[in-house]
């Protein structure tokens, strides 16, 4: 992804490995700053994932497999590495995915880090490919709401649900994308904004509130999210918030996209309802950019995810195409 | 409504005049403070509606009100003065309500701050009746659902969305309220909870994203909100944000209940799509308690309400009783 650092316009990944170390642009302080955070252990590794320095799923899923990499030549057992990092959050699958993938590659006798690294790179692969089927869906002239950040942050790069817009941005197509802020933790407006504000492409903050609003008065033409997790029933988990965009714009008669690689399926588990929603501190509702905006002893509740039910998602776009949700249990698995 | 000051518990309207002089509790720094916004003009009375020292449609009624008594003490024009006032806010219909009828009484030569003082007692009345009727509807262990604030400071005192939640706490009745933090401006997380804190009613704060995820999860029980306008098919503008709740709670078969005294009703507007909808500033979508979250250059769009069709109304609570939406019109008119 474009990255201005120093007045210098890089080429970075969201996260990668020098000299055995983990390196993580910290999404904690984006916009405001680019710092990046070097996990030097497991541990590291497993806090980076924990308190959000990393976020997304297939990012979470890349920098677990760094870790398991790390572990290794720490000389960190590897039963001891992968418990530590499954119980880091619970929704995302790429993260278990790419924990088992590691546990093969190694009692294969693969190179831990050369293993990891085809893991990150076969990610940006599905990216582009989901960004290649997915901007066919999106015409010249297209208004996009996007919620949260499914960008080159949470992927890497070029991301899932922002790969079709990028795509289509690069096609000279004429678009616009609205971005729900994304409370609590405001990925659209820290995150999402930041990454089309690199790339130049035109967009609009909105409260959360706002997005069936602009439905209704007939401003947006076109839903594109990402996924969490993605039940064999084709119900999906995503950020709180993507279940009510998902019925908002089925009732206005709007096309929802679901943009994720193959690994967000989850074959274990039949329908949404399975999938395991994260539960994170009240404090993310309570204080905003770490000020206190409630009373002193107000109470939140604030699940981290909620599930989209497959009635609502029109298609979901793969590194294998454009799928019925329905159908996304049925696909031949090449892995 | 109850306000703890230094210690002490006041029974406080949300605006009162003291001396000919104007006296708001200034919402904008509530729950942090209790400061006291004094108006000496009819321009100070401008102000503060327009900045939101004062919100919420029946307290910015009464204000407008105060105001029109303040000009007159001041010997300001009337025609001048109702003119500033209703260049302040577009959307909440009492504002004119109150201003046409200050017209009429000064026409009759009532004395001004008298005639303001009936329509203020008018509107406490009217919430009170409102919690009657409303109370009602809510069941002992009822968890219901609220969006920004229309309890006792957008009324003056006890609120329409929040009398019903009153009025069934001080009947004994096991409620739980869900409190929608109502971005931008927070009025859920600042204003509601901190009424609910004051009275030691039950609640937690959630992000306006989490709303569908409870609904579905059956742990919300009914709906109710306020409203700033409705038009004679019963459609309601209310803040944004409304609309998304309204569908969700359709969508989820759950009651969606508004709340607002007759003046709220224009029967000058035959649909909802004919009601002013204000844009506030950007800023306050891209800044939060003064603090920019977004990218430098970040720009946002703001609706500060949006219209919720009838269809998705189960019932209006006014002070008349509960009505079905499309039946609101029809209701003879006593004034």
């Amino acid at each position: 992804m474009k990255l201005t650092m120093n007045g210098k316009i890089l080429d970075r990944r969201a996260v990668w490995v020098e000299g055995g170390v983990v390196k993580i642009i910290d999404q904690r302080y984006i916009p405001h700053e680019i710092r990046i955070f070097e996990a030097n252990t497991v541990e590291d590794v497993a806090f980076a994932i924990k308190e959000m320095v990393v976020r997304g799923a297939p990012s979470i899923g890349a920098t677990a497999a760094y870790g398991m990499a790390v572990a290794q030549a720490n000389g960190v057992e590897i039963s001891q590495a992968s418990e530590l990092l499954r119980k880091t959050r619970p929704t995302a699958h790429d993260l278990f995915y790419a924990i088992d993938y590691m546990i093969g590659e190694l009692s294969k006798g693969k190179d831990a880090f050369q293993a990891a690294e085809i893991y990150a790179t076969d990610i940006i692969n599905k990216c582009r490919r989901i960004g290649e089927f997915g901007e066919k869906l999106i015409k010249n002239g297209a208004r996009v709401l996007t919620h949260c950040n499914a960008g080159a942050l949470a992927t890497l790069d070029i991301g899932t649900a922002l790969a079709p817009i990028r795509f289509a941005f690069q096609n000279n197509k004429n678009i616009f994308v609205f971005v729900d802020e994304t409370r609590p933790r405001l990925q659209g407006a820290r995150l999402t904004a930041w990454e089309l504000d690199q790339e130049g492409i035109d967009y609009a903050i909105i409260a959360d509130n706002a997005a069936g609003y602009f439905m209704k008065k007939g401003e947006i033409d076109l839903v594109i999210v990402g996924a969490d997790r993605i039940a064999k029933n084709g119900d999906v988990a995503n950020k709180i918030g993507t279940y009510e965009k998902a019925v908002l714009a089925h009732e206005n008669s709007l096309p929802f996209y679901v943009a994720a690689p193959m690994t967000t399926i989850d074959l274990n588990i039949n329908r949404g309802e399975d999938i395991p929603v994260e539960k994170r501190a009240e404090d993310e509702v309570l204080t905003i950019e770490a000020q206190r905006v409630t009373p002193k002893n107000a109470r939140a509740r604030n699940p981290a995810f909620d599930i989209t039910p497959a009635r609502y998602i029109t298609k979901i776009i793969t590194e294998r195409g454009v799928h019925l949700p329905q159908d996304i249990a049925k696909l031949p698995r090449i892995e």
